[in-house]
């Protein structure tokens, strides 16, 4: 096997010198190639490295004809594909046939592009356009490797199945794999502004190019959408949630354009966020309430002409009467009314309206928390069959820990589409190492039990608990023009994990990570599992060193960059800290209870009840439920003051950890990759640092508390945490 | 001969395929790699791409051992240059080694880093610390190729020009080189916002990553040091001329000083924009008055501050009191009195202060083009050693063409630096292809005649004319965080063209065509002659199509994209097209002769002579000093309004010849260049097309002349092209 070493002052390191040698032998010089570029993230999990194996033999005779059609743009991507792939990974081109006529085949298409297939007679019911099957089989006497679906797009998807087997290892035996997703839109919210700016991105500016389009086609958009489609993600919404109306303009619709037609062979389709009051900033009207008719015509004839243009047009997304964006609460109309109207405007196209229940009054002084529950329970069943109702996770903001969300299982008649956040604008931007996995993996198993044990919120948004045909999931893109396209090779994770669990809800997060990790980095057991150990780690340590046992929204005000605790007074108090977490000489925490803001009975009986009652509430969550005093008992004996030091120690401890796993991979992970890992590693550990000791200094100012024996007092006064400003850090609202 | 050949659907072109095979059987595998790289821009014109050559016999033995030493940074930054080049040249790994002991050696160091050149006893007086000389010698009995210099940097400059020869095939038998940079300060100015916004910039993000430093060295900041010493530049201002004083705060100036760390092996400086207000923002104090002793301590303060972190900081760069920026005439003091209490503070320390010329009163009614003069002529003499006054290379704003700016040679006792633009504002953002050498060698080639012919604007720079030690050059750099770092392969030329002829400003810009060319692209004739014959007639085609014969600032407001000549109204007159041309029914063109704002009497008498008389002044330049009728008659015959038009079709013409003649070389270039290219040269074609539309229309609204005959008439009316917006284009002043 090789070994790979560290490269040194020489820009070629040995290691590839040494590759290429070895390969040379083996007579796959030409399959080689893409290996031997320096390793900068840009090719993602689609590295299609070579296996390295100690004895090649046991894993079969590999793929040595290919037989996949190339009529549709779907098809030409799919061979494309498999072609790229199967020569990295395995050394040898395989030869391209019209029908199988040798051992080693593999057989892609439809029963309607191949009659190969279609003579296999293979049970392709309820696949659905997007599920396929792999199978092992025989075919005219040939042994041979087939992936079947209904439609071309469920094959391509079933090429990148194969392909990920043999990037991890698998041996192409005795397949029988039948898969289709679970839930039907499975789209990223770029939340991109038409100058390229990326609203809480962390990884350099717009993917789309605006200025240059549709002149210019980078080629980043085809690897954009082959990344997509490798993990089953269909379609994108090109434009922040906080909309300009421009993209809606002719000009703007032709670049639009442009970008569909390189998603569509990769099964993608567009979708643009819409701002609400758009007839009248581009559309000359005086108004934009959605009973108006002129205003329901401006919305229908801008359908038409987007239709006109890009025929496969998803649908909008809608940020509307939330943090100052226009809606049809500016008319004394509902978020029904508003969603309505714009979804009658799409369903001749066959068009979607994803409408996000992100909203919390400027005026009601109640509980925020419970803010989107009010607004939308009482409008359930009130819209239209092609609108969903986009609901974040939990019930603030994408914090690093929260409660699901209490609308999920609290609209059966509305279909919900969970959304995600996979940039981190609350774990650390992008130098931070956390897998967002465990926190996606944690929502989706909640259980609603609105209909009893085992309704999780899974199968509230996959729509089987509430019989929902129209079903969705979002996630906020951590997608930029850093060459490794999300700003740090480990938040490339975060979109694949995000892209796998929008595939099936039900898949673990530890699984996930080994897969991405061993196309990322190595199948060598002796990267995988440290890798995975620090990625699953990750999470758990980041809410231990900014805030844990259920505190939140502790981060500095506006760009959200590092500690705040102290936040208080500006605009609105439920933008600061000391709203969230209430503490006071007697205790910390919010009073979300009966007793409290009563938002626990937003949540079904069960987990009401376990909510409510401070014994019950998992100590993760304890002060998002209950304010205690200092001196609340925990389970592990320590009084919560003390509990609450030594979690942000352990948080740092945990980052001193992963800095240690990952030090010891050196020379096992190329030199490039391994150096910025490093580094990023050294920025978290700092402000891991930071955040424990100004996190320290702040709460133990109001609890008055002595520090528990052996925790480190913080370096500095509280005054000096609080001084510190960061004025240009990334990602802020404009 | 190996023929390049369109890569079609493959991901990796077979020309690639068939280049390793033939390497394979050279026995030059390793060496070869770097070639393999998909071509992107990155590696810029340090590619080092195998020189393909017929008969390798006729290029002599090439560098078999190579004698370099590596105990200084800059040595050893030096040396990894060499080591990198030869090998990916040639082919062949040079052996390392102490002392020349074999035939075909590369010695290179300082008579103090190695007794061997110590004993050649060569010339290095008057070189300087930068400069070197290549000496093809015989050293201990062996042939020999020798590159010394008094100071380490020195031979890195050597060294680069050594890999040039090589990189542009010429044979390394007989070399007697003796170079040394006729400028002392040159630097590219960076137009970057702390928050990685780049003001006039067309290539992505600021690559300085301001939020992850000073813990992550971006590996790109290291290239760009290489890609700025091959070409002799020595520094580089890191933000705005719009400046934030926060980059003075000591949370900046720890990453200014990590940025000079990684740039210090390459010789390169770092300076700062400094704000002039600074005192009040970041200081603390009420006033920024230059003359009040504790503004003066502050700032005596602030340069030990940052020389103590960086004790190679080069200074200050200065905007002030233009375009709202603060400055000394806050407090009645001059722009002297401001310079110079910044030149003191950073005097102790070796410091300099470059201070901008580019000034224009908010009141003063007087022709834009004549403030500069009138404002620093006065002051000529009364500032201190250490400051050079940067001035524009025209007197308007880095329009297309430009007269020389009156300036220039009019401070005999002031060290003028040159302001020259290498993004290009003015010039077609980064899609269109314009060539800047051309426009910078006819500034520097510009006789301003003060001491008699022969005065050129070079030797004022040059500091030869006046007899000044201090001298220097800066360019407003197109580099970003774009891949090909300029924003489009074409633009790179104009970094290496800024940077060749502030080392030489004689050099021909045709020359450093060629050279960049063989470079970047291919050695091949067949691929050299059409692509310097497309850059050479480039910079022309766009005065052309924007506005020819003199006409100026004639595009959109604000962003600066495409035509604006209609425009007017807005907060000051001088930032309106119809300010600078002037046109009416009678006639066209600013009236800057002594009958007009006599801008004319700023220049010498023999150049103020030719440009006050509408016979001499050659036609280029005829609008900017001339008003005169539509009927006036042209050299060519026809009458102005007529030729006005030829121009403008004569420009899209040539756009139409420059993609012509790229797409005769599809096939000679590589796949992913020539597309990116080729993209661009149909939307500079489109956009061509649309200034000269656009402009025709709106001049013929006011000349009420016939459009010449065969000229075809715009497609729209005049209001179509008045209504186009842009509202996010690149590149705004924030």
């Amino acid at each position: 096997m090789l070994t790979l070493t560290h490269a040194g002052d020489d820009p070629r390191p040995p290691r590839i010198a040494r590759t290429v040698a070895a390969l040379v032998c083996w007579g796959v010089l030409l399959a080689a190639m893409p290996a031997l570029h320096a390793e900068d993230g840009y090719e993602l999990w689609l590295r299609y490295a070579p296996a390295v194996v100690a004895d090649p033999d046991s894993h079969g005779p590999g793929i040595a004809q290919l037989v996949a059609g190339s009529e549709s743009p779907v098809q030409a991507a799919t061979r494309r594909e498999l072609l790229r792939g199967l020569q990295a990974l395995s050394g040898v081109a395989p030869v391209g046939a019209d029908t199988v006529t040798e051992d080693a085949a593999l057989l892609v298409g439809t029963p309607a592009s191949s009659s190969q297939i279609a003579r296999l007679g293979l049970d392709l019911e309820g696949l659905g356009r997007e599920g396929y099957r792999i199978r092992s089989a025989i075919v005219d006497g040939h042994a041979t490797t087939v992936v079947a679906a209904n439609d071309d797009i469920g094959v391509l998807y079933g090429a990148f199945h194969l392909l990920r087997l043999l990037q991890t290892g698998q041996p192409l035996a005795d397949l029988d794999i039948r898969e289709a997703p679970r839930l039907q839109v499975r789209v990223l919210n770029h939340w991109d502004d038409l100058d390229r700016y990326v609203e809480r991105g962390y990884s350099g500016q717009s993917i789309w190019d605006w200025h240059r389009l549709p002149g210019w086609l980078d080629p980043r958009y085809t690897d954009y959408a082959r990344a997509n489609a490798s993990i089953g993600i269909n379609g994108a919404v090109l434009n922040n949630v906080n909309a300009n109306a421009d993209v809606l303009t002719p000009m703007y619709l032709e670049k639009v354009a442009a970008i569909a037609g390189v998603l569509r062979p990769y099964g993608m389709k567009v979708y643009l966020s819409a701002r609400f009051s758009a007839p009248m900033q581009i559309g000359g009207l005086a108004t934009a309430d959605p009973v108006d008719p002129a205003v329901q015509a401006w919305w229908r004839a801008k359908a038409d002409e987007i239709y006109s243009a890009i025929p496969d047009f998803g649908g909008f997304l809608v940020k509307a009467n939330s943090e100052g964006q226009p809606g049809p609460q500016d008319y004394g109309r509902s978020h029904a009314d508003g969603a309505n109207m714009l979804a009658d405007a799409l369903a001749p196209h066959g068009g979607i309206v994803m409408w996000r229940a992100f909203v919390y009054s400027d005026e009601e002084p109640v509980d925020r928390a419970r803010q989107a529950y009010n607004e939308f329970v009482p409008l359930d069943g009130r819209f239209r069959d092609n609108v969903l109702v986009q609901v974040k996770n939990g019930p603030i903001d994408f914090q690093p820990r929260e409660p699901f969300h209490p609308l999920f299982g609290a609209m059966p008649r509305t279909p919900l589409m969970m959304e995600f956040q996979i940039t981190k604008e609350y774990l650390g931007f992008s130098t931070h190492l956390a897998y967002t996995g465990p926190l996606y993996e944690e929502v989706l198993r909640a259980d609603t039990h609105v209909q009893g044990p085992g309704s999780s919120v899974a199968r509230v948004i996959d729509g089987s608990l509430h019989g929902h045909a129209l079903t969705g999931i979002a996630g906020v893109a951590n997608i930029g023009s850093d060459r490794n396209w999300s700003g740090s090779h480990f938040d490339q994770a975060n979109w694949y994990a995000f892209g796998r669990l929008a595939w099936n809800p039900e898949l673990s997060s530890r699984d996930i990570a080994v897969e991405w990790t061993r196309m990322t980095f190595s199948n060598d057991a002796a990267v995988v599992e440290p890798v995975v150990g620090m990625m699953m780690a990750s999470r758990e340590a980041v809410v231990d060193y900014t805030g844990a046992l259920g505190l939140h929204h502790l981060m500095g005000r506006g760009h959200h960059y590092g500690p705040g605790p102290w936040v208080d007074g500006g605009p609105r108090a439920d933008w600061t800290s000391v709203y969230f977490h209430r503490a006071d000489r007697n205790g910390i925490g919010f009073d979300r209870t009966r007793r409290g803001s009563d938002a626990v009975s937003q949540y079904a009986a069960p987990v009401a009840g376990v909510f409510d009652d401070v014994a019950q509430t998992p100590e993760e969550l304890l002060l998002w439920f209950h304010h205690v005093p200092w001196d609340h008992p925990m389970r592990s004996g320590r009084r919560l003051w003390d509990e609450l030091v030594f979690r942000y120690d352990r948080g740092v401890d945990a980052v001193r950890d992963m800095r240690a796993a990952w030090s010891g991979l050196d020379g096992r992970i190329d030199a490039g990759r391994h150096a910025q890992v490093a580094a990023f590693l050294a920025i978290q550990q700092d402000e891991a640092q930071w955040w424990r000791d100004a996190s320290v200094a702040y709460f133990q100012s109001i609890s008055g508390m002595p520090l528990p024996a052996g925790a480190a007092p913080p370096p500095h006064a509280l005054e000096h945490y609080k001084t510190l400003e960061f004025p240009h850090a990334p990602g802020d609202t404009k």
